[in-house]
């Protein structure tokens, strides 16, 4: 990942938030490195995240000498410890199957109950590689090989010996580990499941195998860990996206290519239309820019060099190639640069629903989360140096404005810093890098949020504050860039703003996303609420159940008046049974069902079932309309009727 | 054109409305043939149009002469008239200029007050051959060459000859004349323009010269028509939409990829709200779809063989070949395939936003209306076939529901129905183009709408309606669509719905659009209201103007007012003179402007200026508020304070 963003190539606003199946594809797959044994690519250990770190990394170690002891002709690879566990990557000499799992946790059990201790051997690289050689272990060559070459001049063994000092395994490892492995809970892990992996993300390298383990610190955060497993895979948004028919996938039109079907469209355009007035009373304003621009676009803005396989193989037209955009920002600054701004017009602050596309892999994609086209809601904002903390702090306030709406509750914030051991690396003086991160910095201690710090995981172009949301299953998902400094494009494309004294300076451009993309943003939303939506949100809000026939024209008459105060309604005819009816309504997470019998002809009313409580209520028409609109005016989480 | 349309080879919603430089390019450019001589091309005349046609198409022969006079070694090619007049190319030994019209007009009046006659000589096709090449005119002979070819055996030559019957000039043609060539007025007439063009619009053959003279049937009308075009001029929605920062054009984004700045945003966003609430109220439901599919969804719909140099050049990715869509009916089509549907749940109308791209040549395209990108308020309807007219009647009615609220009072629709000649060019029983061409007729006759029969002019797939509006100079302007029947999609991508008996039925397509596209409607109301739109359209509606400092308090308490009402607004600060303040905003078109002086912070009024009327009127901050309200909701077109 070229300019050290964990979130797919381009640094920002990329496709990959922390959705998808979680146990297969761990969250922090794109996040966390491969290889585990530079410092650099750990991040700093802290408390309690140390003592997991280190389980999780020991844990490792006694995979492989689980694996090892089972399989002796096996050659290792790397294993590095994840969100959730660990993983191991092995070149088998005959292929494992899940079957295997009980065999190996078994060994591992063995290991652990052993009580077998850490100990460091430092080695000069050469002896290292001698060492491995000896062993017959070519990746650990290979991996030592690379490391001389970059320069380290020793590297480190970690033995795992037992009690009587016998040595029972060996790694190449920088360390972090447990003392002893019986500090790993030999009854809070467990193997989930094979995948196939390059050696070193290579295609054209070996194909190993990936063995995930999950591990907690008790047998409870396990089993917790693992039912919200099973819970989240009922409300798995492909699923569910598909049974409520939300979105459609064709392999016609393509891969990672999702349609949007009227009850998707509901949600998107409810979700538009809340952001878009949002947008306009703090002052945005939107343009419109075409999917494709010229090569000669993107060759100025960078992408083209920097991100070329990740773009659209480029369109050659007679008159020119063209790109399908990956990003919206080039042409935002082709309308800024359209016209001069005075210092009294900015912020100029250009939004825009932009439909981006982005090469993926086909195998990567899926369901509304791993797409390679999506709509972001975007943003770039122009500014003189001065109002950054200001402009800062606005869309820190639009994005939990928005996300606590949603009920998301649980936050992370991550403010990410340059390296100042890498000056090279940036673009950009040091003094405004320092601007831009104190300006950061500062909003969010105006705020008094709390936030960590990443030094050098900025942008080559930028600092930048992610938010991190955490769901009702304890998943953890990259959503806003909130925001992105960028010192490159300005710089690029020359623009600039008359100041004060008359003169041409430059502005300071911010790239910002709350929802990230609408399709994602929706795949999160559908597990989130698991499917049950908010009333202002669910793309069917009412259904219409006549007892009998005798009462349909009552039915018709609750029907044109909602529909009259813009409410989406279902009718079910009085042909199928009363239970069949409401059924069928709950199944579709309809939040309210409406029966409506002779009682509620006589009175005017409705027997209102709320789908989400199960509890009835009966109140006047006039009532439920109201109740209704506020709660759809109010954006309420629960639906307040019955 | 291949399917018998003139608007642009997608045979519907294409590019070629009539905007543009009407007078370089006339608005019929695109719809009249370019090679007169086949009767069958030149449409049926009638009446008084009867007469303009025939003095037109005398005027290009008088033209030809005089040209013939003045350089005898030209090389005349065809000239047909075209609705404000004629032109004919040529190939000139040396180039001329415009400064050659003098000469060229004085030598045609010279013609035409000689009441030269018209006589015809019909001759076998070898015989003209013959008498061609003996006058050394290799464009004719290769036109009757062509003629032959087609199996024609006769062709005829109109001959211009003088009161003592001497041969003035001889063409070859097929007939439509004045019978005295003194019928043609001598001062109605007027030479406007060169331009070039290829011979038979191949740029692989003789480039040419083409000078395209306007002709009307008195002085007086010509100069109402060039008054009206010099009045088009100063409204051009290229000049305007620049002035007004409506529009950004950029080389590096690309030819015809107009994007729109805040301004035009707002527009946009006004009209696509208006219709989005309307076509909710209208049982249509929304989906979202990719700009781009794989190559096999193009070649399933039929586009990619019939329409492929319309379409920009693919995208050869490792999976599969992408395809930017040029429509959006296959994507739509996906969506409805997707799930089964009942009779009972048709008909569904998908309606969309969709942004498509069609690779126009670079000459061709300019300002919002002459695109390669845009994007169509675009709509498919899947229905039963007894639905047919009902949902022709409701989409005559929305259509004529948005262009009477926008002020367009003339409207000329047009059926176009299929060639009973040459039913082997169509797709679709006779009986099914039958039932479509009644339904489409019966709700026009319902509706009590005049119209006019276009026999031959359906697409092969089906017939339709197109509304054809003109504006206030009289131009018109083909629009929307409203609607085009399919029997070609649902036939090839094997659509259907479960019919009342438990079959599987065929559903009738309908493509609609009634702006078009986003950005050619937008150019179109630019000139449509010369930039003066109405309240609820303008970018800014409101212009506030502190009289002095010691206004600026209140200024802003009116200004946060405004605001919070949804209002849109421009604060002049007090440092420049009154004065120029009010001329800025007329300048910037601004409905109201607000003047607020030591009486207005008194009594909390408003003095208002009415740009449009140029009165001014004293009301109370709330009763400005309520009025401009009421103009907005309601969208009328007048400004009714001041």
């Amino acid at each position: 990942m070229a300019n050290g963003t964990p979130f797919g190539n381009f640094g920002y606003l990329g496709n990959f938030g922390y959705l998808g199946n979680f146990s297969l594809f761990p969250p922090c797959l794109h996040q966390m490195p491969s290889f585990c044994y530079s410092a650099a690519m750990c991040p700093a250990a802290t408390d309690s995240a140390d003592y997991l770190h280190n389980m999780r990394h020991s844990l490792a170690h006694v995979l492989a000498q689980a694996v090892m002891k089972l399989w002796p002709d096996t050659k290792p690879t790397i294993g590095p410890p994840i969100d959730n566990g660990c993983y191991y990557d092995f070149l088998f000499a005959k292929p494992i199957s899940t079957e295997d799992f009980g065999a190996i946790e078994k060994e591992m059990r063995k290991i652990i109950n052993q009580g077998q201790t850490f100990e460091v051997d430092a080695l000069k690289v050469d002896d290292a590689i001698a060492f491995w050689k000896e062993k017959k272990q070519p990746f650990k060559v290979e991996l030592v090989e690379d490391l001389k070459a970059k320069g380290e001049t020793k590297v480190t063994n970690y033995r795992n010996v037992d009690a009587k000092g016998q040595e029972m395994f060996v790694d190449l490892c920088r360390g972090g580990h447990v003392e002893n492995l019986k500090e790993i809970p030999a009854d809070g892990f467990k193997l989930m499941s094979l995948a196939g992996a390059y050696w070193r993300g290579d295609e054209k390298r070996e194909q190993l195998t990936r063995i995930y383990v999950v591990a907690f610190p008790s047998k409870e955060q396990l089993q917790t860990y693992l039912k919200n497993l099973e819970e989240a895979a009922k409300v798995d948004h492909r699923k569910l996206g598909k049974e409520m028919n939300i979105f459609v996938l064709s392999e016609t039109v393509g891969p990672g290519l999702p349609m949007l079907a009227p009850k998707g469209a509901v949600i998107r355009q409810e979700l538009e239309g809340w952001i878009r007035g949002e947008l306009k009373r703090r002052g945005y304003s939107f343009v419109y820019t075409p999917n494709i621009g010229r090569a000669d676009l993107y060759k100025k803005s960078g992408h083209l060099s920097h991100f070329k396989k990740d773009i659209f193989p480029l369109m050659q037209a007679e008159d020119a190639e063209y790109v399908l955009k990956p990003m919206n920002c080039p042409h935002h600054v082709q309308v800024y640069e359209s016209r001069p701004w005075s210092y009294r017009e900015l912020p100029q602050r250009f939004a825009e629903f932009g439909t981006v596309y982005r090469y993926e892999q086909s195998g990567e994609v899926g369901g509304l989360t791993r797409v390679r086209g999506f709509t972001q809601d975007d943003a770039h904002l122009f500014m003189c140096p001065d109002q950054m903390q200001q402009e800062i702090e606005g869309i820190l306030d639009l994005a939990f404005y928005i996300y606590k709406t949603l009920g998301f509750e649980n936050f992370r914030l991550r403010l990410s810093l340059h390296d100042p051991a890498n000056w090279e690396k940036y673009i950009g003086t040091k003094e405004n890098w320092k601007l831009a991160e104190d300006a950061l910095r500062n909003a969010l201690e105006k705020l008094k949020l709390p936030y960590e710090e990443a030094v050098g995981e900025s942008a080559f172009y930028g600092p930048k504050i992610d938010l991190i949301v955490k769901d009702v299953f304890g998943r953890e998902w990259q959503l806003g860039t909130i925001p992105q400094v960028d010192y490159n494009m300005p710089e690029r494309f020359d623009i600039w703003y008359n100041d004060k004294d008359g003169t041409k300076k430059r502005p300071v451009m911010m790239h910002r996303a709350i929802f990230g993309s609408f399709e994602r943003f929706i795949g999160v939303l559908i597990e989130h609420f698991k499917g049950a939506f908010p009333l202002w949100l669910a793309p069917v809000q009412v259904s219409l159940v006549p007892v009998a026939e005798a009462h349909e024209g009552y039915a018709h008459d609750v029907e044109a008046a909602l529909k009259a105060k813009g409410m989406r309604v279902t009718y079910f005819e009085s042909t199928d049974s009363l239970g069949k009816r409401v059924r069928e309504s709950e199944k579709q997470k309809i939040p309210y069902v409406l029966v409506l019998g002779d009682k509620e002809v006589e009175a005017k009313s409705v027997a209102v079932r709320n789908t989400r409580t199960g509890k009835q209520e009966v109140v006047s028409l006039d009532q439920f309309i109201a109740k209704t609109a506020k709660d759809v005016d109010e954006r309420n989480l629960e639906c307040s009727i019955g």
